[in-house]
């Protein structure tokens, strides 16, 4: 670990416990860096915002995007206190940053009540056997709009 | 399939229409529906507002908590004109709504270049074999603020 790691985990480790203690939402922070500085930064906000989406990582990665005037993160790095929940660590993939450090673990995050683990194991299971009841329907009318995509000249891919 | 159904998968799929012809972003459409009637709708808007994480499920969700005050959907359902991907499922799970139904699988975005096939896999790797580069540190550090949140007297729990 450089000195630069500690800096910027010590940076999202003190976001979560500043979001904590003035009641913006659960304990999480976290830190967008590049090039050597921070370029955005989040904790998370869901309970004070009324954002079930408002997690450390998403608000991080939002703040760095509208930073950077653009829908990746080239060449970034992500320092989270928290290792993500599937949602943060889907989000992150799609952003596409280089490289990912986190402190706590997921399972140090069930023991104090955030049971990613449920959602891990949701994701994994076939559509019939989630909590979640979820059905397909008018998949014909909804492909229809996907083969216009395909054929579309002017669309800018993501 | 209830006339009702058929009617709010039409307007996530006209959505998903509308926003990818506008260039808003990708084909993605979707609907919060609460006592019968639509209270919020979003289309992926990744490419026109970067952001990565502005997919349909999520704005829609976004937009109805919004309108309700709240941080959970109770009682809604969620129209989607695609399979969530894991970021989107995970949001979904975390907005904990009533039933969900989808139009096309994740296989039908797969053959439209949208391979969420890739992150479900990369989830549920160990993390040493993820493509992206993930590694821990400051375990304790970051355990400390968990500590606090547990004993926390005025948390307002999610």
């Amino acid at each position: 670990m450089s000195n630069k790691d500690r800096y910027f985990m010590q940076r999202a480790i003190d976001l979560s416990r500043k979001g904590m203690q003035s009641n913006e939402g659960g304990p999480f922070g976290a830190v967008v860096v590049k090039d050597g500085k921070i370029i955005a930064e989040g904790n998370n906000c869901v309970t004070s915002t009324n954002d079930p989406t408002a997690h450390a990582e998403v608000v991080a990665i939002r703040n760095a995007c509208k930073k950077l005037n653009a829908f990746q993160l080239d060449g970034c790095t992500i320092y989270t206190s928290c290792e993500p929940c599937p949602m943060c660590l889907g989000a992150i993939y799609w952003a596409r940053p280089e490289k990912l450090f986190y402190a706590c673990s997921k399972q140090d995050a069930a023991e104090i009540g955030f049971d990613d683990a449920f959602i891990y194991k949701e994701l994994n299971l076939a559509i019939p056997d989630r909590t979640l009841k979820t059905v397909q329907l008018m998949n014909k009318e909804g492909k229809e709009v996907f083969e216009e995509w395909a054929t579309k000249t002017d669309k800018v891919k993501y």
